[in-house]
């Protein structure tokens, strides 16, 4: 679209101060581009401001000239939250300038950084004065702590730490009016009012744009344990997690689950990968111990689980780290299930959870019911076993071709979607909603819930202007 | 009130199917009752529902009467979140009927409970399951669940679990216009859409009434050492708090601050009260380590910690607790702080929070502000150090009269407030607004939150039939 119109409009946005602007097709791109190329997205314009005082005027400006407003961090996001649909209409607003670390305090344990730092960049802050910030995901090199809030995002070690909302502190977030909300506190009990950060972690920007955030610290790791363990069953696995959860004094960073044929994948896949047991069994568990004394024991009292986990049938190998390295070995091959499966043809992604004691229950009849519905399809099952948050993945049956299998995307993750609801999951456990699960949201989600939602989003933004189309389910 | 319209209306309300009712003055009188008597309430009936689909029912009965509804726990609120107002409008709905645990699941780490549970009970059915459920404060033996989650209770291991917001995975909420919200679910991670049920805790009843949860559980202590020590101030009670932290593996469950005066009411008024220490010091660490692992080697980790803080000054003395009876001895001596203040006159309390790292500075303006105010007052200092929580209570100055010294209660709170609010604290940590501190909410929170907060009242509960008058000041 180049008509007169635009020329007219964005001859206006240019005029606003403290903000860069992308506006041809190929400055754009990278905005308008999804890392899966599930959507590509179309925009007016891509607004980069500098500040949150600069983002206030550009959403006022927006509202005079009627443009709505898709927020974008990293654009790493999994469910197409930050594509932009309206090339005559929508403004991408890149939160990359607000990059600043505000503030460390150590002996506050909290860290006020901006919306545009990416994650691993604040880990690096925090580790810096001695302390953690936990938050770690595949993504973390590249996604940005404003993205990161608005999908609550998760990853390996919300069993100890939380996910995002559970680190939030305070907020700073401009809203659908224009107006800067300042809830930037760092305290760690505060009962005056709704707890309004909570509405806009996890809202994806459909609610209000964060700007900036207080994060919680905690102390940094001193003692770390990992080994890598062979069960017979997912209910094994879940006896294993309890068994280390009380005998190591909570001290279990991660526990993450690996089916035999995810990790068939990787050692395929993955340059140098190697089986750390040399026999195979139907699920493996990879699991860390962490604390921040380096006399906390840790090793034997992995030790003293293991070996009661041996003697009653619920490991039948382990492997123990010997060193940092092969600890690092081990994660390895956890991180690159995700993505190695391409390799082996097409996939169909589910990220779902379910109460921890139901995961052998959904891990068999998912697994039934997606059988049933393709014969040969390949279960590619890892996830985070102590949330129970399993990405259910299916790769395409061998031979098939991928769009036959990609055809059935729909009708497979209905199937899985079934069983989850059965034991009262969810559909989305860590990626959110965006555009990808916004119709899936409104078959499984309750009517009431729905509608409480849209009285939310009518309060905080009655004008439909933020992030339009994403989240919620059409009316 | 007994006019013809009042008995006209108790008569509809009686036909409703699953509710009990209290109409007669000595019978609604415990439910009228404040603790602290700062107020006597006034309703036209104490409803007793017996379970959700009767509060349900209740609430839609209501509104057709065009009668407003005042949820109440065990009463044990100190705002008065819980006191009925109009005897022409308002009905009481206890909860005390919905007094099942519906479900405790071990292996999920969750316990499901109606909001009628004591909080005692809901722990000793955890425990019954080797499973922790770790809200503890003054009143958990009479404090229902639906009324702490209502007013998101803190207490003493905050700092470890989280206040009651981060112990909950799900609610049943009855809403304004009789719907229930099912979000009963126990789900670590679940990003389908907007996580309503922070809207409703530490609501006060005012957007919906909680009827069950799902909650967390852990992992029962196995190990715990307790410790009395003497800090010269509370910038060195923060350092100790820090390397404690590290040091232990963060296994701190609970690092209590009490000044010497307070140490000194409790030591004169209660009875077989003992001073751990020998010598005297302005300041005082109630500290508590505690593990699931009973080899976690507390004992240790604290002796280190403690040397090197008695060498560097942090520390002039310290008693670690030889038995569990000891250890309790020393809990008693700070539980009873806020129970005997009343043997020396009249007091003034504040529940405050800051940021840990600005407690110091905060004590002592504050301190030096109310003395300037009112010379003579004695500050009844106490709190939780770990969440920068303060209990910066003001006991009358000796031999002033206690009414003059009440008669300063909003100019000596706002010195109090007004330190906190330079340190970007909070006027409310733990005990919530209700009546006691609307205005105060209205003097101290930006516009902007309070204009969010009316938007997401009319939202929910348009016709203001919910706890109507409490939490918001008027706009």
């Amino acid at each position: 679209m180049n008509s007169p119109h635009r020329a007219e409009l964005l001859a206006r946005l240019a005029t606003m101060p403290g903000c860069d602007w992308r506006t041809q097709a190929d400055a754009m791109a990278p905005y308008l581009a999804e890392q899966r190329g599930l959507y590509y997205g179309a925009a007016l314009a891509v607004a980069l401001p500098q500040d949150t005082a600069a983002v206030s005027a550009l959403v006022r400006a927006c509202g005079e000239l009627d443009l709505a407003l898709v927020p974008q961090g990293g654009n790493t996001g999994l469910c197409g939250g930050a594509v932009a649909q309206d090339a005559a209409r929508q403004v991408i607003v890149g939160l990359e300038r607000l990059n600043r670390i505000r503030t460390v305090d150590a002996a506050d344990f909290t860290l006020t950084a901006e919306a545009g730092c990416i994650v691993q960049r604040i880990r690096e802050a925090a580790a810096a004065h001695d302390c953690l910030f936990p938050l770690s995901f595949g993504a973390d090199g590249s996604a940005q702590l404003g993205g990161v809030l608005s999908t609550n995002a998760g990853g390996t070690n919300v069993l100890r730490y939380g996910n995002a909302r559970e680190l939030t502190l305070g907020l700073e977030v401009v809203l659908a009016d224009g107006q800067v909300w300042d809830g930037l506190t760092a305290l760690r009990k505060d009962n005056t009012g709704y707890d309004l950060k909570q509405l806009f972690i996890g809202a994806e920007g459909t609610l209000g744009i964060i700007t900036a955030a207080v994060v919680k610290l905690f102390p940094l790791p001193r003692e770390t344990v990992t080994a890598w363990l062979a069960c017979p069953s997912v209910d094994a696995c879940l006896t294993v997690f309890g068994r280390l959860r009380a005998g190591s004094g909570d001290t279990v960073t991660g526990c993450e689950l690996v089916s035999r044929l995810a990790l068939d994948f990787v050692l395929r896949h993955l340059p140098g990968a190697r089986d750390p047991l040399g026999t195979r069994s139907p699920w493996y568990l990879l699991v860390e111990l962490s604390s921040s004394s380096a006399s906390a024991g840790l090793g034997a009292a992995l030790e003293t689980v293991l070996e009661r986990c041996l003697a009653s049938g619920a490991i039948t190998d382990a492997a123990v780290a010997a060193s940092q390295a092969q600890g690092g070995d081990f994660w390895r091959l956890r991180e690159a299930v995700a993505e190695v499966q391409r390799h082996e043809g097409a996939s169909i992604k589910n990220d779902v959870s379910v109460p921890v004691s139901a995961m052998p229950a959904v891990v068999a009849e998912a697994s039934t019911a997606v059988e049933a519905r393709c014969h040969g399809v390949r279960p590619c099952i890892f996830g985070h076993i102590g949330d129970g948050n399993l990405h259910f993945n299916l790769t395409q049956p061998t031979g098939m071709p991928a769009q036959d299998f990609l055809d059935q995307w729909q009708e497979l993750t209905e199937c899985v979607n079934t069983v989850v609801e059965k034991y009262r999951g969810s559909i989305s456990a860590e990626h959110g909603i965006g555009l990808l699960k916004r119709d899936a949201l409104a078959r499984h989600e309750p009517a009431v819930a729905l509608e409480l939602m849209r009285g939310i989003k009518s309060a905080l933004d009655p004008h439909g202007r933020l992030n339009p189309g994403k989240l919620l389910p059409p009316g």
